[in-house]
């Protein structure tokens, strides 16, 4: 490990965590350095564009980190784009592609909200959650051998070919995921929607499998 | 600046120019380091979740890119979301949210494409120009006073109240952007979109004026 990257990368976290903006001294509290060094890292971090000072001249994260993540996972997400979009249009529901994020967790690639609905749950894509929680993680994990002491969604979701689980990622919130089929191993994406109502579960599952093998043949 | 960060932050940039993968070779080559140091770099930005290793071994951005970037401009994301969204139904062409970077250019921040157009123009956003091209840039600059040689679209935007460019930002493609009025000063966002044809340019700039005085009153 590079400390000084890693301090780097850590300010970029914190900011991440303060959109309101922090002063420098902030920064070097939070991440645990100096100010001098906090003071030199930010710079480096403005000529790149990663933060700015905005009209407090607080410390803000900057455009340039759009740049950056506008190509991961590019081919799938414009891949995904429109089979998203049909799915939200179909169920009148968020919908959300997910991917696997080492062996632990599930992070929210992409979120498609729907038009029109008078009502859906609405999340920002980025976040993690763990694997065990979650219908897209329970809908992966469906997608490998049966294991002792798995959860019965698990089973459950490995029979059905989709996962249902209720207010596990978001209180409240009905999620409805199956993984889209790899032919380059095991699955590691999961398409599926967001939903207050646990009526009509059954036909929103076939729609997401639906989507699912649909993306699945597109990514070949 | 710190080198060491300006050297893992130039990884990024280089993963983030080759989708594809490079290798560890690959990257201290291109960064200019030998490769132990490219190789110590990786590991920091790989337990940052910024690059990964795929099927092939090689290293590419990781999604943790795609969390970190997604509080930049929030706000201002969300409130544009309906507001770009109407404007690309309206005029069933793409719609765009440009920031200005600096003093020298502006980024796209958001692309919405129109849902069931035949044919619309796409682009992905993060990417930079220079505000002395394209309708975005030339409707920020006609927000400022006259200057003398200025470009005559800027004199022409600010009679107007929207700029017209054609093939300035991608060949053959025309531009229409207002600015988005700011009560805290001068405007930084430009709101806009991009079409093929040259007929009923005037209603589009009207339809592009509305969408900007409707974000401008969003952000207060």
């Amino acid at each position: 490990m590079s400390k000084t990257l890693h301090h780097g990368l850590l300010i970029l976290r914190v900011l991440s965590e303060h959109p309101q903006g922090l002063t420098v001294t902030d920064v070097a509290e939070r991440i645990g350095v100096h100010r001098t060094v906090a003071h030199r890292l930010v710079r480096t971090l403005e000529a790149h564009q990663l933060c700015r000072r905005d009209q407090q001249r607080r410390i803000v994260l900057g455009t340039g980190l759009v740049t950056l993540a506008e190509p991961v996972e590019q081919d799938l997400r414009a891949l995904a784009r429109p089979v998203l979009d049909e799915l939200a249009e179909a169920t009148r529901a968020t919908a959300h592609l997910l991917v696997r994020e080492g062996t632990q967790d599930m992070r929210a690639l992409m979120v498609v909200e729907p038009r029109g609905a008078l009502v859906h749950v609405s999340f920002r894509p980025g976040q993690t959650h763990s694997i065990q929680q979650g219908s897209g993680g329970l809908a992966l994990l469906a997608g490998g051998p049966p294991r002792s002491g798995e959860r019965p969604e698990v089973t459950e979701a490995r029979a059905k070919g989709y996962a249902v689980t209720m207010g596990e990622v978001i209180p409240a919130v009905i999620g409805v995921s199956a993984a889209v089929p790899s032919h380059r191993g095991e699955a590691t994406t999961s398409i599926g929607v967001s939903v207050f109502e646990p009526a009509g579960l059954d036909a929103l599952g076939g729609t997401v499998v639906e989507a699912a093998k649909r993306l699945g043949n597109l990514l070949g």
